[in-house]
């Protein structure tokens, strides 16, 4: 089982990653056959490939991620954090509360990851 | 499917409900076939009569639960939650980093939890 040092610091690395736009370190996170459903709801992207074209997409928004709590483990292969996505929309700065969780399998790689965000999460800056 | 502001005050209604100690009010938010992972990778509580146990006991610790950030919704059935449990352990206070999974069904009650957190995630509140 993947212990939790070190799930939390492929949670933090996962962060790191986006947030420098480096799409492979981000992919390299990933098992072959892993699965991402981002947000919760909308189509599971399959396999390294489709991942790789989201994030791909993802990035292109110049996003950026900001923790704003300890990330959390588990007593089994998964952790979870909450995070804050800034980025800028065509009507100005926005951002999107989220809540990621990961499993891991035994090499560490992270084989699903589900985000969890609604229409209600998603505000422009200056609302608050 | 549950909308999103019925997901988001199901779960602030779960934590007012757990910090009056009041266990009738938490497990009717649950499915008479809930099932409840906490943390993730300890056995699951399945069904009311086991989640109304498990209820009973943590609530004896006395402990209380602060939201840590907005409570998450998605495009599904589902919504997630960072806080954080302050309680007082026979070492002193001290209090762990929790993330709260929860899906719901057609009537908008909780049809699972699963929480995260891991060892590292308990400290006692005077090591910050």
């Amino acid at each position: 089982m993947t212990d939790e040092a070190t799930m939390r610091a492929r949670l933090q690395e996962y962060i790191d990653a986006f947030d420098r736009s480096d799409l492979e370190a981000l992919v390299e996170l990933f098992a072959d056959d892993a699965q991402v459903e981002d947000p919760v709801g909308s189509p599971v992207k399959d396999g390294k490939e489709a991942i790789r074209a989201f994030y791909r997409e993802s990035l292109k928004t110049g996003a950026k991620l900001e923790l704003v709590a300890p990330i959390r483990a588990s007593h089994a292969n998964a952790a979870a954090m909450a995070f804050t996505v800034n980025l800028n929309m065509p009507t100005g700065p926005s951002r999107i509360h989220v809540i990621d969780v990961m499993y891991f399998n035994e090499s560490g790689q992270i084989s699903s990851m589900q985000a969890y965000w609604g229409h209600g999460d998603m505000e422009r800056t200056a609302d608050q």
